[in-house]
């Protein structure tokens, strides 16, 4: 090393400010520069006992290791109270666990449609009152093995995804979706919310189940893949992944259910959003399997409930650390603005999670225009999540950036030592109950939720050490 | 001028060899390279001579304006017979015309399977008897406001898609897409290749036909600028404007003919390249709209019969300029190799006369594998496009290139002062009758048939002024 720097040309590696880098480059002299920023203020003592400890590198060897060899199958559509055991009266929601006093608007709004749908309030004062009372019982999706995208509410006669994975067994669950404006998940609960409900139960979930039966298992993950090469990141676009999946179940819908396939094929079809919620359940069941790996400083959620924005990781268990869910930044629809905006909400950040979404954007021009950029900074968004990202996904690849695989598996200590957040872009839900969609937009989670987990993975270290 | 000259620092713009650049560089002085070539050989007076030509620039302005106002939109699928008023013996094939002595073995064996599938011989020994003899009438698709892929062979009994320009008012026809492998457009001719067609027949086109009289008109040029958003060039890839169009026309297929609908939308759906015939229509009623502008030297057809590669000219009516059909260079199947290939053959360079194909290669970095090749060369491919075009198109926009329009409209006068030649990609047929596709790849047309018609533009353009 010495004797190669003593006789070649001198290689300088310029980090942070500019002043040296520009100095050198005044002189001719040829660099390298490398992005720096500095940690998260007060992280230093936690980073460097968890950076110290043993398990660590191993560890998210093996939760990114699953994460990215995850092959999720969609293998049935089935009533939530079947599939999850729901029984009346109980309600899913997304993010972090809330109850009632701390909801959101749009949170508030879903819940209420679902007492209506359930028929546990004749009107939607009726239900408010009795969710205010705490008649109904609150569960966050996440503990349940589901995810739901927005308000994320799931009552037990809507129907869900299921989706397994055939590489470490898993099963995840997700509501389907209902398309776009006035929907529950947004918050909405009006009389043609409840209408499109009910047909989704008694005719949608029904045709989809023996849609299944006679097509299924569907292979989410080659799906996906051939998606991104599509100009889809699976979050916010999702125009290919729809395509394709009702391209592969047209002829099955039809065989299976004569009457109603007209119907059922026009509905999904006019919805570009319609795979999303097949898509949010195959990332849930790859991030359920790289659970609970001691030692992991990868993210395995991250989910908002309209109020706080919280993480889980890998070898933190069940535990959520959360922090003030951001308002996002974006375009709005029609005459709204951002102060009809709701903070941040929904668990479709497992799409983030499990690396697309915001982290795919690349490959997703048309994205940018639709939350308000340039391709520049859907090519910059993706590029910025390699430093903050343990793997790169060997199936889901980037065609402009010459295939390299999407940025996969935020570790919080990478978080915490770059300053650098993950990049979600989401839909933006109205802050009142009954709204519905506002706009769509890019958001950073709160730092704070990082460095909460930080310090716990520290204790954990120091207990394991100790 | 002369002042800002004077008082800025200078600006060198550096063109061809590298010698002066170089030593710019060097000398760290800023400088713009500008690509240069020099003109095909002995094209120089030819070349001064329609340059002059008063007319050409307004010409081409209207040209290519109509070229790239065309707003193409499937309103049905009919019978050749009924649509093209085509009588029995009757065969059209694709590129310039040429008789049985002259054509190639994929040509001969399409025409072989049109008269078996017409019932005017008994076996391939008699059809090719009677083809020699003379005994059914050829001519070419391009004649009868028609295209067809590879062969390009339509005889009576096969279906259509009609494409109505609903700017321009004109009409344009393509066959049927049978799928990949043993297919009459490549060639063969078996059992297995007849029954597809008979059931195409009998089937698929009177389901398409009713499916159309419901849900068409269909907008082509909307469907087509989406699917480059979506990874395809429309030429050698097709997946996502095949998944668009299922989607689209799937409820009404089932609406249409309930007992058909599960076959034909499985037909369709396990044929990546079902759109592209209905594209090539699309691009053919464009290409026809700017036909016949007196001193236009844009391109209007570019066309290849498998023996012959051949243009078509907007000033030079029906007018075909030609040279030999090169033999593609690109990746083969199986065991097949070069010595397999036929040279060059179909109508589908229609797509790259209109602007896609070989110059949307940018929008579809996923098929210069197929080709052989990685993602800078089909940006490459594409930026070179705009060198030899005269407009970059409305609608159809690359998101690699940050939505800028595709090239589009070639001009003959740019083609022989820079020597570029049009990107052509496209499939490989076997050499032999019978055989199929074996292959993929990317060909350039013959500079001969841009210097014939640039002599006859020089021609034109001195009787005019004569």
């Amino acid at each position: 090393m010495t004797l190669s720097m003593l006789q070649g040309e001198p290689t300088v590696i310029t980090v942070g400010a500019g002043l040296l880098g520009e100095a050198l480059d005044a002189q001719a002299v040829p660099r390298v520069d490398v992005a720096w920023r500095p940690p998260l203020p007060g992280t230093e003592e936690a980073l460097a006992t968890v950076l110290a400890d043993p398990r660590r590198v191993r560890a998210n060897e093996v939760a990114a290791g699953r994460l990215v060899s995850a092959r999720p199958q969609l293998v049935g559509v089935r009533p939530a109270r079947e599939a999850l055991d729901l029984p009346p009266g109980t309600f899913l929601h997304a993010g972090p666990p809330i109850e009632w006093e701390r909801a959101s608007g749009p949170m508030r709004g879903a819940l209420i449609g679902a007492m209506l749908l359930e028929g546990l309030a004749a009107d939607p004062e009726e239900a408010e009152r009795r969710l205010a009372a705490g008649e109904a019982r609150l569960d966050s999706c996440h503990h349940h093995r589901t995810v739901g995208p927005m308000a994320g509410v799931v009552s037990p006669s809507m129907w869900v995804f299921e989706v397994r994975d055939a590489e470490h067994g898993g099963t995840a669950y997700c509501s389907l979706n209902e398309g776009l404006g006035k929907v529950l998940r947004y918050g909405a609960y009006g009389e043609e919310v409840l209408t499109r409900l009910r047909w989704m139960g008694e005719v949608l979930g029904p045709v989809l189940a023996a849609t299944l039966d006679r097509a299924g298992p569907l292979d989410l993950r080659a799906l996906a893949t051939q998606a991104l090469q599509m100009g889809d990141e699976l979050h916010n676009r999702n125009r290919a992944a729809t395509s394709l999946l009702v391209r592969e179940l047209a002829p099955a819908v039809v065989e299976a259910a004569p009457t109603h396939a007209a119907e059922v094929l026009r509905f999904v079809n006019g919805n570009d959003h319609f795979y999303l919620n097949a898509g949010m359940a195959a990332c849930k069941v790859g991030a359920d399997a790289a659970r609970d790996v001691p030692g992991s400083t990868m993210v395995v959620a991250m989910a908002r409930n309209g109020t706080d924005f919280g993480i889980q990781v890998s070898g933190l268990g069940d535990r959520w650390f959360t922090g003030p869910s951001g308002v996002p930044d974006g375009l709005y629809l029609g005459a709204y603005g951002p102060q009809d905006a709701n903070p941040d909400i929904g668990d479709s950040t497992i799409t983030e999670t499990a690396g697309l979404g915001g982290f795919a954007m690349a490959a997703a021009p048309a994205i940018v225009r639709f939350v308000g950029g340039d391709v520049a900074d859907a090519v910059a968004a993706t590029r910025s999540m390699y430093e903050i990202t343990l793997a790169e996904h060997p199936a889901y690849q980037i065609p402009a950036l010459g295939f390299r695989g999407t940025p996969v598996g935020v570790d919080v200590t990478l978080v915490a030592r770059t300053g650098l957040l993950p990049v979600v872009n989401t839909g933006i839900a109205g802050r009142l109950a009954g709204t519905g969609q506002v706009g769509a937009g890019l958001v950073s989670p709160p730092a704070s939720a990082f460095t909460a987990a930080l310090e716990a993975l520290a204790g954990e270290s120091r207990a394991q050490i100790g």
